[in-house]
């Protein structure tokens, strides 16, 4: 495995880097961001915290507007933004379909549905490819938090939910928290898993929730103003699963916030701070 | 003057807002964005610092990447970011020219060569019709602080120099410090300006502070690692002008830093608390 850095900007001591590297699992070329903390310099191996973002997105949006180095460089934890699918000449797209299916909206699942299952296989990059290839390149320990946007929530918490030994905590803003009964959900899980809706429970963050047996810490964060809200969020959904099971999650509304980074932006360093006081000693 | 509201989103405890309006200076169409800090909704009127963007830019780049409105709302500031340049439909642009000269780089100046003097009067712009803008629709003092980046620290700078009973105090990431005798300048005063170099003195920061009489606090940061800072920014001009005069100028040099958002984000707390030092009672 090898990694091409083709940015690197010093940032709050730090640097905020892109590398692109062969993904054998996407079976294309990746990109990613890390920001690595200025503890690194003193030799320190520091935490990694998962960034998964939404719709659209890149590893660079994340990156460049939610103003997270300055916390992360405070408390000594990199962040990794992955991609939010596989891109490049090849890897299927249906341009049609809109901007909530095929690039940039990869839903952090392992496609079983020709032609997707070629190329999206993002659940396996987040939990195995991604953090194995950053162990390896760069002084972080195998301590682990995760977090992410919409649908990015989404992929933060069933990954944290079905890989709890993985990570010490999770968190989200906005997560679609309830995919197999939204319009984005259903339309992703039709076309990357096909029509049969129990397999599309594995990738619903209510139904892992409901029946979770190790816990972990989570921690969400919804605007109320946020105009996917109701169609599509359904944090309900989320915090009746908690209550089934006694998950420990806390899940916050925000008063006046809407969808968009400024709202992100606001709060990210509540969930870096969250995020630090679950890392071990 | 009437203002149409085009956005809106809470963040912070406060308000990322952008208007349109008519914009009589410019003769076309102007598009801004204002952050309103939570300190209004309490009837509190609060000083403003006025963000003047670099070659390419819109109103949104600042208000998307520097992380300002966090500091803002815990000091009680209004941030306003103008437009780089007029647009829209009829305003003269040479695609050609390159990014920087025409739209998204207006330089800060009155134009007096056509065909850009029927809109490019940026400086008019920033100086008198936006502030008198602000101040009539929003609870602001006439409390003024002025900042930017790159063509925009240049802005700042002249702006400042040439008007210093408008504003406390004046800070510049990056700045084209003397665009007289860089590339960058040189292109666009000649083709806003005309040949008669005289005639862009008033517009130089170098050449203008080496003669300033009112003096403000005056702060810039500069990366060392910046791709432009030989060629295009000149810090050295500018320090030799603070010296000649005895200008308060405290120029930083920050090492391993560049010229992208990521320096500025690093830095910009340290602007807004610097502003507000200086901002009366």
């Amino acid at each position: 495995m090898t990694l091409d850095n083709i940015s690197a900007n010093k940032c709050f001591g730090g640097w905020n880097k892109q590398y692109t590297h062969r993904s054998a699992v996407l079976n294309c070329e990746m990109r990613f961001a890390i920001f690595l903390p200025p503890q690194i310099s003193k030799g320190q191996k520091v935490p990694v915290l998962y960034w998964l973002s939404g719709l659209t997105c890149t590893d660079e949006n994340f990156m460049h507007k939610a103003g997270a180095q300055r916390i992360a460089a405070d408390l000594g934890i990199a962040i990794v933004a992955p991609d939010t699918s596989p891109r490049g000449e090849g890897v299927a797209d249906d341009p049609d379909a809109g901007y909530d299916f095929g690039l940039g909206a990869g839903f952090y699942v392992n496609a079983t549905q020709a032609p997707w299952n070629r190329h999206y296989q993002m659940y396996d990059y987040v939990v195995n490819e991604l953090p194995e290839l950053i162990e390896a390149h760069f002084p972080v320990s195998q301590q682990r938090a995760i977090s992410g946007h919409s649908m990015g929530g989404h992929g933060a918490l069933t990954i944290a939910l079905r890989n709890p030994q993985r990570y010490s905590s999770v968190s989200a803003f906005s997560p679609i928290s309830n995919p197999i009964n939204c319009p984005w959900g259903q339309k992703a899980f039709t076309g990357y898993l096909g029509k049969d809706c129990e397999s599309w429970k594995q990738y619903d963050a209510s139904e892992l929730m409901k029946q979770a047996e190790t816990k972990l810490p989570a921690l969400v964060d919804q605007g109320d103003q946020d105009g996917f809200l109701a169609e599509q969020l359904k944090p309900e959904a989320l915090i009746a699963a908690a209550q089934a099971s006694q998950y420990p999650l806390e899940l916050r509304m925000q008063e006046g916030y809407d969808h968009s980074y400024f709202f992100m932006a606001s709060f990210i360093e509540d969930h870096l701070r969250f995020h630090a006081s679950h890392f071990g000693a």
